[in-house]
């Protein structure tokens, strides 16, 4: 038999290395201060190995040793920590005329936003300038923050880097995301899909949501979706899939800049509900000079005075919103769906529609086993989501921050 | 530090063993004949890993060594290999009408196929009772055969073992598969949706077909998909995700059998079809009495001769499941579209006439790095998919199947 080139070992005990290393840092953050036993236990990997993979952990300054804490059989022993308070990233938000950024720990506690001025079509590379100083000086004022995570809305081409479809601001389009930002700062870069990375935030930082078939539905000034099957984020060849905003409900319906016709996003983004509330007999008075999020957030507060008529616009939004859960549930089957961004704000009036239009449409065996929900991220906490990009890197691949091998 | 116990420790060798077992399994189903070296080189393992395996593999029976091969630097090399033609499978493709069970080789060559009689809603239950009698024939007489895989309508509810929503032969829905199949025989069972079953015998028997993001399109009694992201089949919490013919192309359009409107499969299945051919002034003559199947085949011969009528309404539906083409690649982004069953038959006119509507309404960038081709399985080889479970299995988990520890 030939040997093996070293470098092909190598490299094979370095992946299942990386592999377990990644395992116990997502078992430590997710379950928090635990014993060798008990993730030796949990993940089912020899003392051996537990005892060789944190030691190196411990050493490269990623976890800590803790007091004692009780065992099994009320044996005493050390517990591990990750400490979440002391690493940082920084999340990025794109969102056409609004760019957030937010510096986050790791358990996604935000410690400062920006939000910078309302961005136009002509002043799209002002605001790309604007955020490279930005970033540098948070990195330079900042050591503990170790990695910048950027969410962009698709559909993002990912090994391009750059927005197939922006309906408003074509000037986005020109922006080559990569080019501009992924060697750009001393941290690496990792960019996402809005609606991914708005998944993986539900994921890391709500502690309510458990599942490992989750769908982010974000309904703000696009439409959009991550979805994670059997823990595995949909990506798609491009990085294109889940692209729920740009998948149609009426073939013959209204056309989309995409070239797709009845295209979700025409009827229920935040960009929508602005062309009814502006083509109402004045419901909202000054709608027209007001941002997308602005007139949105103007009819949802008539709703909650009581207002019939934007109860009823918002009755017809909802329902649009509900049949792009009907296309979520018969395409990705998840077992919790999360609805976020701008027209979740809305609230409980949306949601009951959305589940009267679900009720009506979808198979009772997998509406039955499903739930929706609000997300518990506040919209301007969106931007958690570029922050949580940034933390499943680190979490899923501790050797590209850390020398740990 | 306290010690786990033997049994996780265990578990944890098995679950990494079991890995690398199936990784050089699926390395010689895909690459043939190849020696230590090449498959220690490929999949990164250790060349002590490689020779504990494959020894106990050899000992098993499931591989042998074959005579020197050249290695590298013109060294020789002691070659391995999967005999492909010693193991055979049993497949059982269920569609409404149709039953068929087919014998394969791990190749997937067909060996035998055996039409059951045609199926009506009266016949079910004495065609689940054919079943068992044929099912257990064929293992007394080759005992070869190592596993039974079984392609059901979708949406098929995999944990319960039940299909959703049958639009037509209601009874189907009172058949629980796993109650019937899942321990009837001296091999074990699995159970896959049609159309991800189609998607795994694209993904190993078509040896053009290399792409980790592939797309079955099954459009024939049913309309389904099987899309297979980054290597992984998407599933959904129960199973029943990629159901393209459940998802609404006119969200006021045609009712559904599954509470849905509009659903796809309303507009371009074989009995819609049946139903246009029908509504004709007889372009098809008897086409009443027909099966959905032989209706749709005599309207696809039509059309070969250049009947016009016949070319419109193929386009007409065409278009429709050009319409469907559109969706995935707007949901799931593959790098490769296969397009197969009964509606595929109809060839060139329509795959055109789909690349005609993607043209139109899918995003350059995506569409220009997409291949849609048409099935290199032929219809009746669709039973391949029910193989293509079993043999997917028996490359993943080979333990279950041979003594291998």
């Amino acid at each position: 038999m030939n040997a093996t080139t070293p470098a092909n070992t190598t490299a094979s005990q370095a992946t299942i290395s990386e592999s377990n290393r990644s395992r116990i840092l997502q078992h430590l953050y997710h379950h928090g201060v635990s014993s060798r036993a008990q993730i030796a236990k949990a993940l089912e990997l020899t003392p051996a190995a537990i005892t060789k993979i944190t030691a190196r952990l411990i050493e490269a300054g990623v976890i800590k040793e803790t007091g004692d804490i009780e065992g099994s059989k009320n044996r005493r022993s050390i517990g591990l920590k990750l400490d979440t308070s002391h690493f940082r990233v920084i999340g990025v938000k794109f969102a056409r005329s609004l760019v957030q950024i937010g510096v986050f720990d790791l358990a996604g506690n935000r410690l400062s936003l920006d939000n910078l001025p309302t961005v136009s079509n002509d002043t799209v590379w002002d605001t790309i300038a604007t955020i490279h100083t930005k970033v540098n000086d948070l990195l330079a004022n900042d050591k503990r923050i170790m990695a910048v995570g950027m969410a962009v809305p698709g559909p993002y081409l990912r090994g391009i880097g750059r927005i197939a479809v922006v309906s408003s601001m074509q000037e986005w389009r020109k922006v080559n995301f990569l080019r501009e930002f992924a060697d750009a700062f001393r941290v690496p870069v990792f960019l996402e899909q809005d609606a991914r990375a708005g998944a993986l935030a539900e994921y890391l930082f709500d502690p309510d949501i458990t599942a490992d078939n989750l769908a982010y539905y974000l309904v703000g000034e696009g439409v959009g979706l991550g979805a994670i099957d059997n823990g595995h984020l949909i990506n798609g060849a491009l990085g294109a899939a889940t692209e729920i905003g740009h998948v149609s409900i009426d073939v013959n319906g209204r056309p989309c800049d995409c070239g797709n016709v009845g295209c979700l996003e025409r009827y229920c983004s935040a960009g929508a509900i602005h062309e009814l509330v502006n083509a109402t007999d004045g419901l909202v008075p000054g709608s027209a000079g007001m941002s997308h999020a602005e007139a949105c957030r103007a009819l949802f507060a008539l709703c909650e005075e009581g207002d019939e008529e934007a109860n009823h616009l918002l009755r017809q939004v909802a329902r649009f919103v509900g049949y792009g859960c009907v296309t979520i549930f018969n395409a990705f089957n998840p077992s919790h769906i999360v609805l976020g961004d701008i027209v979740s704000e809305a609230g409980a009036p949306l949601l009951n529609e959305v589940r009267r239009v679900v009720d009506e449409r979808v198979i009772s065996e997998l509406n039955d086993s499903t739930t929706i929900t609000l997300s518990g991220l506040s919209t301007d906490a969106a931007v958690a989501g570029a922050a949580a990009v940034a933390i499943t890197q680190f979490l899923e691949h501790p050797s590209v921050f850390f020398d740990v091998t």
